[in-house]
């Protein structure tokens, strides 16, 4: 499991929510208080917009803790749209190529949960990929190869039901492989406009998800997380939820995966 | 393209073979003579044979000639079969996963070319590998992915043939796939007894290879390029040859793909 | 505050101490029972002696438990001695020359706690070093510093006096500058010979330190805290205690800081 | 030796410099022109002024030309003022610790060129530092001492009066150790506001420099080697030359150390 933070509003510096706060994500690395595991030190990652429609991305191996490139670049730079991670790694390696965010496009997302039996589902699910797809593919976790299922599934143009359609085939390869759908979804993901995130499980106990104010009328977060509990307040997400925040306002709304009806390639 | 050298006979230290030499392939890394790029610095690694029937792995991603880890265990380690190689990447990034050697069980293997297309054949490739095999992908190089079809296609029983129907399966994939086929294989592979390097191109610019003494009654070397100049006499193996060193001797055997019939899944 | 664990005895492979026991070395780098902070991640490191007389040196910056390289160093060599360390930083930068074991000449030095008010007497300690001694410095740490001290202070002809020299050097020094002298010293150093350990804290509280059997016959353990319960019986060592461990036996006795006369140079 | 480049202008891509022309920097670390060495791959940095009076850092071990972070920072980060480096190492480690630029409050510093016999004089050189640039100190290397030294030496008050009398302290410090002064200076620094270069060798033989237009009426650059020939003009910098380029024009004068009076603390 892993811990992940997001911003949307206006533009303030990266260490603000990353660092500065209490309990920020770089604090949560060493020490998270809702995660099974405490520690998150398999390496970390920030994608933040700025001047151009895709953004910019910063990951490495080391815990974010001990990363003085993370301490100057969380001061140095202000974004009004960004998604920070901190992992504590499932399986997959300790590698930039397996830490978070994963970017396509103008698109970045991040990750907290688990496809389970993945070494299972892998290669059918990288074979329901298009050709231009299976190209991005960095690295070898679960959480990429999701993300590159919601691009696949239409996330440009349907964000919900491309990370309900991407849900829904996991847990169909899951069950003609055999084994027993679960998936564990607690993810944020943006264009540079919207900031959108899911909470699901499918035994419904996903992790956590809260949304919260940065500070009035500046900007607002979805965490894993709290971090800090000075002066705000945080609105934990429930189960099967599926969060679009804009700069004009955040909605929920109840989220389940698609019956998948898919013609897989294979 | 890379630099390597391999070893077999008594057990020497793998400095002797890495460092001390005067044109060593930690020279390589900085200077090699006979590749086209002369700088082969996007990682480096060695696999050797000690008291376990599997090889120990070192790898990593700092140039050759900076890593004192490697300088520390080359003046330690002794062993009577290792394998070591400098890297100059052809595409994939530059990560421990996608350094050299490359290990399966007792196997290893270390290569110098490239498989030309390979982004539009690798999906392909992997799909022609059985599950086992392809869960024990790390990388993303084609280096890698020519191993794991090398063991795929018998290389416990036949090595000769296991390398010829691998060599097979690219020329085929790259037909099917509207490419011409391009492979450029000069590369070394070992179970812990016997020594096998190949030297192969379709277009007959196979990088080139070389079998030497290390001393007089020690050991035998099969390299890239010469490492020193000093005494030691050089063959260099022709174009389309296949090599086999045990410690009773080395035999060269004229080397071609297998014809491809083969049933390919997917 | 870090872990470490020492070997002396027959030849074992390094991770029958660092990573197969329940509570490994490795598994202390996640989750420390008897130290202040439980997480041990910033870099690692281990020396051991084979067949030269100097040791053998592996340092990296990840957590112990996810390198790769550390796995499998530690499945092929084997040693008759060798000291192994996971570093939770007090104050020195995540790099490969800041982990330990610290190495000059045939010796090698883990340690375990912390020189207080570092930065104020850091220039002073240094000065105290003879040209070719402060020549070897290669990181910042507090830690390395008193291994050159040690070093300087007599090690090769007098272990005991040159450490109760080192830190009667270090308390008087803290007293010319002005501060509180504060010292934590549990640490183990090792000429391929003898294993040495001691456990002293200016306030008495020191970090721990046991000795026990590898196997009854094999070799003993000096080490931070028990890497395991099953079979094995735990001596804790008391405060202020110098621990000398040979092939022949093991033997206590008490530890205290030399008064200082020393002339400082500068 | 090393190379580098430096810019004062409108805020323009980082990459604009690093990354984009035909003989940049980044193609500059695997082949550089006019340097001794042409493999500048021992690690690389930049130091860029934006939002707050000290500048952002972002250093890595790397060769500049596989660093996927560099590539993603170059594109995102805008800035009228920053400087780069891509290192060739004369004697320390590949570390973060030892990769140019090095930071002071304000102040940033790139370097090529090297401090003979560095290891015969470091200490007398730290021991003239006060305590607070001693503790500063985070790396190993000869250009990161100067560059204390320069900031010791009054840097804020008098750019070209703190140079010349740090490259007289390291000549007199030579000389009082009984060795020839020998000195290679060529480097750029900056406080955010005003860009200062130098260029000087004891035997008149310091590495290049260059000055030329970014682009009409949008900036100019201070470097080591030209970055391209496509419509830009360079002007060489002579030997014993200080450059001081502003916002509103470009002045030279020559460069001497200063004769040292200077009370030697030690």
């Amino acid at each position: 499991m892993c811990r992940w933070a997001a911003y949307l509003g206006n533009a303030i510096f990266l260490e603000d929510v990353i660092a500065a706060p209490s309990h920020s994500l770089v604090v949560q690395s060493r020490q998270a208080r809702e995660a099974k595991s405490p520690t998150n030190a398999d390496g970390f990652g920030v994608a933040w917009y700025g001047d151009r429609p895709e953004p910019g991305l910063y990951r490495d191996i080391l815990p974010a803790w001990s990363d003085a490139n993370l301490k100057s670049l969380g001061r140095q730079i202000k974004s009004g749209l960004f998604l920070a991670h901190v992992r504590a790694s499932t399986g997959g390696a300790t590698s930039r190529m397996n830490c978070h965010p994963f970017v396509s496009g103008r698109w970045s997302f991040i990750h907290n949960g688990q496809i389970g039996g993945f070494e299972k589902i892998q290669r059918a699910l990288e074979n329901s990929l298009a050709d231009e797809l299976f190209d991005e593919l960095e690295g070898s976790t679960d959480s990429e190869l999701f993300f590159r299922l919601m691009v696949g599934d239409g996330l440009v143009d349907d964000p919900y039901g491309a990370v309900s359609r991407a849900a829904g085939r996991v847990l169909e390869v899951s069950r003609r492989a055999g084994i027993e759908p679960s998936l564990k979804l607690t993810a944020a993901f943006s264009d540079g406009q919207t900031l959108h995130a899911v909470r699901y499980a499918t035994d419904d106990h996903a992790p956590t998800l809260y949304t919260g104010a940065f500070a009035k009328g500046v900007g607002r977060c979805i965490v894993s997380e709290p971090f800090d509990r000075e002066g705000r307040i945080w609105h934990e997400i429930p189960q099967a939820s599926f969060v679009t925040m804009t700069r004009g306002g955040t909605s929920i709304r109840p989220f389940a995966p698609a019956v998948a009806r898919l013609a897989m390639a294979g």
